[in-house]
């Protein structure tokens, strides 16, 4: 199964794809959709959904998972995102590729395994989960893998959600490519 | 010059198209998206986009207009809103299309001479400006049409102004069509 994770932003919108038997999780590709700060905000969204749509197409995906954000720190800030989201998820369908939403809670529960745990520890568990030397640079780039790593482990019964490769003491080897930006 | 107006909503989009040579506003058609309640909110965005892609592609506006929101009940709202508008501006870029905001007071100030009219004032003027005999339904379609007016208006040197039909006392002839829905 390969799930394609997205983390939107009107600046900067974090892409990360991994491949599953269930057990073993192996990263396809990972990077962030970023424009210059000079383009029109419409521009923007259609760097976004271009972008993803190509990626989404390379990757053949089972599932796309997003973040579902049902607060932020102002009505401004709401609504620019939304629209990064709205044609993110108009990529997905168009796509034919169904859309599932995690909140930010559901992501650092499955992931860290605690529901309010800090950003940074998420971006390590993904390090570690995915058998990556460092965790995947922008930032946004982990954010979206969490969310994929979330499915995955969602979708797991209980006692089957894989362990991260390092807490084993085993080196990665499984992961096909790893590419930042595009 | 042809304006194509849109009023984004996540439950039903307005739009509005009108032809203008400066002083003469005819409208070309109007109506309102929505989609099936029952409808995933991904499929609502791409029958949102699909059907806007379809419009642009039959009116060919110069430009589109849509209301700039930057404020909204709650940020929840606002969210939603955003995937909405998100997916309406990049049909607009797709299009080719150049697009140009305005706020809601922008908007009353050009249509009805005072920023803070009421939504319902608003309509009357949309529907003596354009010559209508009745105002345009869903609401949502004369709202369009209200940001539409509100861009002619704004590039209309002072005094140029166009004034309501109906209020020199003149039959309304110029316009070609008025469809509600698709």
């Amino acid at each position: 199964m390969k799930i394609f994770g997205i983390d939107p932003g009107s600046e900067r919108t974090g892409y990360g794809c991994i491949e599953t038997d269930g057990s073993r999780h192996r990263i396809v590709t990972c990077g962030a959709i970023s424009s210059r700060a000079s383009l029109a905000f419409p521009d923007r969204l259609l760097a976004i959904h271009t972008q993803l749509t190509a990626l989404l197409l390379e990757c053949r995906p089972d599932c796309v998972a997003i973040e579902s954000l049902f607060f932020a720190t102002n009505v401004r800030s709401a609504l620019k995102l939304g629209h990064a989201r709205g044609v993110a998820m108009l990529a997905a369908v168009e796509a034919g590729v169904p859309v599932v939403e995690y909140t930010p809670a559901e992501i650092k529960r499955a992931v860290v395994g605690y529901g309010r745990a800090e950003k940074h520890q998420v971006q390590e568990m993904v390090k570690l989960i995915l058998g990556m030397a460092v965790v995947p640079s922008p930032h946004d780039a982990a954010d979206a893998l969490a969310v994929a790593i979330c499915h995955v482990h969602s979708r797991l019964p209980a006692g089957l959600v894989a362990r991260p490769k390092a807490a084993r003491g085993k080196a990665a080897t499984s992961w096909r490519h790893y590419r930042v930006g595009r």
